[in-house]
């Protein structure tokens, strides 16, 4: 992920606008992603589908697979029937390369809001990341957050239930947000001199889980791609406040490429606002492709 | 492909605009197209790609692929590794569909421009839609021609070289050109009563295979997509030409579902502008994972 993001700020992945088909009866959704890195190997086509009823008949809601083909001959090389697995994936990765880079040197817990498949995996990969092994979790769902803090009692970590997001903020350094919520879950409030935030669940105009207060709080807010985060996420609806200036906001390439500074003290805020990027799913499948070459 | 075009001037079928990724290094190009047809069973996605330099590898230019999902769903149903080929066959279907419907009730001879893969598969649909085993072929390279002439003597055809094109038009009733040529192969004197020119070649604003006075001298113009034809194709050049109206253009699917009169008469000129829409992937998909299941 960290070589995904340097070569989407470098302007070396040719990504065009995603392609979108919308269904009616049953309600559901496809979108088309595309594109590829100057210089790879391949060209990727992702298709990601969402069907909200599906549960309902013992299925899942989200479906995909990628496509690698040959960026030199177009020729078809893999067909990954990933289930929407690597997406899930490489967004727990992206968390994972914002927190190995903009972490403070020294955290004692890392708190993770909501408690499904994407909780699950950034508490994973961010606890590697940054050799973290204490956790707090809070969820919407308080039974569901219980029940994914029992699972991963198992798997060696030092993990607790939080009661509020406040008491979860109070005891953190680093906090990922992984909710579909459409109302801030996080206040103004929460944070505090030396955080990590990285907002990973809104990804439409819509959604939200931070309270634009805590991007104006923030030492430094960072996009994984500047265009995307002024439509969609969280930085769009800071910007939208005038909270923060669209001249504000920092690539996350572009930290881990050197061309800008990162983290400056540990008594710094920073906000990470990962909306996820097709270049990701690129480096991803080739990786995947790779490894089973 | 009757069924295809029916539903497309429906406006049931959901084709959102082309994706497009351009590769320079060598040069090369991938479309992808994906659309379903509105209570249909299926979504479709198709990625062709053009790579021009790789017969110099021993390789074909032309790759593709097609991709079947659930509508009701998202679920992947079937991933058709075809070549490009499908697209050949829905594209001489086409033409077919084309001659059934709007020939004259008598053709002596199908005429065809060009001697390439399509020049044989839309002789043999054509030959076999409108029961008509006599055929001149015409083609820029002779040698390619009188190869093609040579194999297809094999199958039961009645088929000759034809010195011009001059010499095919005054002989054939139904003309069907298959050429990517850039200037006009067919002449305004081609044109007699009686006649139906198909175009097929030209699917690019660039590419021309009959004069502008062909589609002058028509009694009725037909195209696949009204939409498309306004922007690549015959038509979009006769338009800008000024000797058409864009009100003349009739659709196909409308003339096939009944909603528009097709040939008035034996002495009717008619010119088809076959540009390829999308709709016609998905039913050839469907069509073979129904011959497959």
């Amino acid at each position: 992920m960290e070589a995904a993001f340097a070569a989407y700020s470098e302007g070396r992945a040719v990504v065009p606008p995603v392609g979108e088909l919308l269904f009616e009866d049953p309600p559901g959704d496809a979108h088309i992603k595309y594109g590829y890195v100057r210089g790879g190997e391949h060209f990727l086509v992702k298709v990601a589908s969402g069907f909200y009823k599906n549960p309902e008949i013992g299925m899942p809601s989200s479906n995909g697979l990628m496509l690698l083909f040959d960026q030199r001959t177009g020729m078809p090389k893999a067909v990954l029937l990933d289930d929407g697995l690597l997406t899930d994936v490489r967004t727990a990765a992206a968390g994972a390369a914002a927190a190995k880079h903009l972490a403070r040197s020294r955290v004692e817990r890392i708190g993770i809001v909501g408690a499904g498949i994407q909780a699950r995996l950034q508490l994973e990969h961010v606890a590697r990341a940054i050799s973290c092994r204490s956790a707090l979790v809070w969820g919407r769902n308080r039974e569901r957050a219980r029940r994914m803090v029992e699972d991963l009692r198992q798997s060696n970590l030092d993990i607790e239930l939080a009661d509020s997001v406040s008491e979860l903020a109070a005891k953190c350094e680093v906090i990922v947000t992984t909710t579909p919520s459409g109302t801030p879950l996080l206040s103004r409030e929460c944070a505090r001199p030396g955080m990590l935030i990285i907002a990973v669940g809104s990804d439409t105009p819509e959604k939200q889980e931070l309270d634009v207060g805590v991007l104006a709080m923030a030492d430094l807010v960072v996009a994984d791609s500047k265009a995307q985060c002024l439509t969609r996420g969280e930085i769009h609806h800071a910007i939208g406040a005038g909270v923060i200036d669209e001249s504000d906001i920092v690539e996350i390439g572009d930290i881990i490429r050197g061309v800008h500074v990162g983290r400056g003290s540990n008594d710094e805020i920073i906000v990470v606002d990962l909306t996820g990027v097709a270049v990701q799913d690129i480096f991803i499948a080739v990786a995947v492709l790779r490894a089973l070459a």
